[in-house]
């Protein structure tokens, strides 16, 4: 049986998720909003029987058994690690966190309930015109792979009044709302990483119409970026949300041999042989947006949030995850199969890590290294760099520390190896 | 009446270049080639009466007062600047030169001779979508100006043969070639200037099947570079080579009110208010190449040296010539109108001090300052760096130094306010 689904968000991309949620079979039995008044819309607008804006209302629901972490940035972490100390399966939006030092706490927690399901909404991987990319280069379609050269056009991401998008600190910005995405396609399809990076960021628009009071938009509209991969290759990504009138997205890869490019969703490619390029995937028929009642009237916002390729990607993720369970054996619930190129916890440490870097070099206008840590001391330097201690710190031991009145419940049947629960400030776990 | 041509450069862009040139009612008097061979297979096909391999035969020659240098980047500078001395009227392919100590070299010779023409080939500036761009920018149509967007996606520069454009050092590169007229039609169009700029430049193709002997290609095939000019505006620029199937060319300006984008030879826009991009000018109607009896078969190659709107806008520069000659008045035999938004001397100056920042940049991983120098002590620092110092200088001295046997010409008739002839070493005039 699928798993009873417990959402966390109440904004745009919940209204387009909740019905295809529905159209695929599970159940959504709760919904947290980070106001009373925000969680009781959506419920009475989608028809979801539980709200709350307790976290842990949702995530002590014993007909919840998946959640969908779609709210803002800064609470991802503690919600997840809670999510799987209590023996829930996770989905969190990206980026996974709002820091380097945030993942690892998650990807622990993950790596301590190994039988649970823990994913990032990296959907391209999960997108035709991606999986065919991927394939056509482990094919030596393009050959050795030289330059991934990417754009993403779009509208203004802020919205009408103040939220965490306007503000870097909690997680808004082009960089980590598309560049997160665009960072982990590229690690996907050509199986290499980021070693060095260099960007250069920029907040243009700190004021609109709406938002002019005290509080100003200091997240970053406009990003350039460079990575150098592991295998050699140079990667140049621009991310611009001043263009107006609709989203585009090119991701081109060349190489010794010839070109791949996705363009929205459909995939084209030409070998040096080839007299002209080649249609090699319409991503045309791939829209499963119909199944989402969405209506085509959406704010110009959610269509920058949530562009079509990102929600084509979201959409079929949740459809690999419903294979999952649906398929599923008896010990677990669920087969690894239909997720197994799910961008996984590590993986959105590995986008942290760049998203990281990125920052700090667009600081200090040099070249940065990525630094992936296994163990949270080594991130010391970088937390100090990133000026954010005070963010992650307090709010991470804020949690760990609150006492909760609620009944514990009884763990779940899991394998688990129990080492070292200094990672899970947030988890169940450490209370048992 | 029009002056008499001479030009400099037996390549392909010659070929497309001398029949528009008679289209406008130019006479083609002599041509220059590196070698005697090649100075005499392009005469005879272009019916050009006389053809020499020695730089003075041209620019000696009583019939020639205009000159076209369109060979390799190295003999820009001492050509151009022997030119001016002599009193002829100059066009020069982009890079104007080498390195900014050259450029410096020509713009001292050109504000020594301000009676005579001198320009860059930057033929962008007279494209209709760009001169359109500039206007609607000067009137507001999208505000402040924010973000540049430039993406070059083409061919492999690399011919059949190992030539120049093999070689970083001669000039050759994807940078000199195609962002030298990315950077001086950002600064036209926006009227600001880089500050500071970031650069990667790599060469991923160091071989060819045809060029794989004990010479290796070592010029730029990718470049990516970002710029921050005077105004505050970002640039971020991407050069792919690598993308076979024809020439692309976006630039896009972003600002507070809209955007306009120049795509190919068309110009676009999209205020905050319209609901739709709006097509400002339809290049498709510009085009002149009918006039050049261009082969439609030309090589990818040339399409890649000189596509389209880099021909269509050099074309234009021509007609601009035109006008300027047959519309003239008596004293200097031409009028400034028409050319006077051309690019001077002093823009490819500035365009070189970008290059070589960017070059910098590339080696050193850092953001680098854009020096502007009025003086050539001022450059000693950045041509050590640079690592330039043997072809420049020892060029640049051997032929300041070599004496000619030729008869020397009377000087032609023109205002010239002398104060210093130390800058110019290849000048005739030193000689007088």
């Amino acid at each position: 049986m699928l798993p009873g689904i417990g959402v966390f968000g109440t904004g745009d991309i919940v209204r387009a998720l909740v019905p295809f949620l529905r159209a695929k079979g599970f159940r959504v039995e709760a919904v947290w909003g980070r106001t009373l008044e925000a969680a009781e819309n959506v419920a009475t607008e989608l028809n979801i029987p539980f709200h709350t804006n307790k976290v842990d209302d949702v995530l002590l629901r014993k007909d919840v058994d998946l959640v969908f972490i779609i709210c803002q940035p800064d609470l991802h972490a503690q919600i997840a690690v809670k999510a799987l100390g209590i023996g829930k399966h996770v989905l969190c939006d990206r980026p996974a966190g709002l820091c380097q030092l945030e993942v690892l706490k998650m990807v622990h927690a993950a790596q301590y309930y190994p039988s649970l399901i823990s994913v990032i909404s990296h959907g391209l991987r999960f997108l035709p015109a991606f999986v065919q990319m991927k394939r056509h280069l482990e094919a030596g379609y393009v050959g050795a792979v030289n330059v991934c050269d990417v754009r993403v056009h779009c509208g203004s991401m802020i919205g009408s009044q103040f939220d965490w998008m306007c503000s870097h600190l909690m997680g808004g910005g082009i960089l980590t709302m598309v560049g997160s995405h665009i960072i982990d396609a590229v690690s996907f399809v050509t199986g290499q990483r980021a070693t060095r990076v260099h960007g250069m960021m920029r907040t243009f628009t700190k004021s609109t119409e709406k938002i002019n009071g005290i509080r100003w938009i200091d997240s970053d509209d406009f990003c350039s970026f460079q990575m150098i991969l592991d295998g050699g290759a140079c990667v140049t990504a621009t991310l611009n949300s001043h263009v107006a009138g609709g989203f585009v997205q090119e991701v081109v890869v060349c190489g010794s041999r010839g070109r791949l490019a996705v363009r929205g969703a459909s995939l084209y490619g030409q070998t040096h042989t080839d007299e002209r390029e080649q249609l090699l995937h319409d991503g045309s028929a791939d829209d499963l947006t119909h199944l989402a009642n969405r209506n085509d009237n959406s704010s110009a916002r959610v269509n920058s949030l949530l562009p079509q390729p990102y929600l084509q990607g979201l959409f079929r993720l949740v459809g690999a995850l419903k294979e999952a369970f649906a398929t599923g054996d008896g010990e677990h619930g669920w087969l690894k199969e239909p997720v197994s190129s799910a961008a996984t916890f590590e993986d959105g440490q590995y986008v942290q890590a760049v998203i990281d870097a990125v920052k700090l070099s667009s600081a200090s206008r040099q070249w940065e290294q990525v630094t992936v840590a296994s163990d949270e001391n080594e991130l010391n330097p970088l937390m100090t760099r990133l000026n954010l201690p005070n963010i992650n710190m307090s709010s991470l031991d804020a949690l760990s520390q609150a006492p909760t009145n609620r009944p514990q419940p009884a763990p779940t049947q899991r394998k688990t190896t129990a080492t070292s629960e200094s990672h899970l400030p947030w988890s169940f776990a450490t209370k048992h």
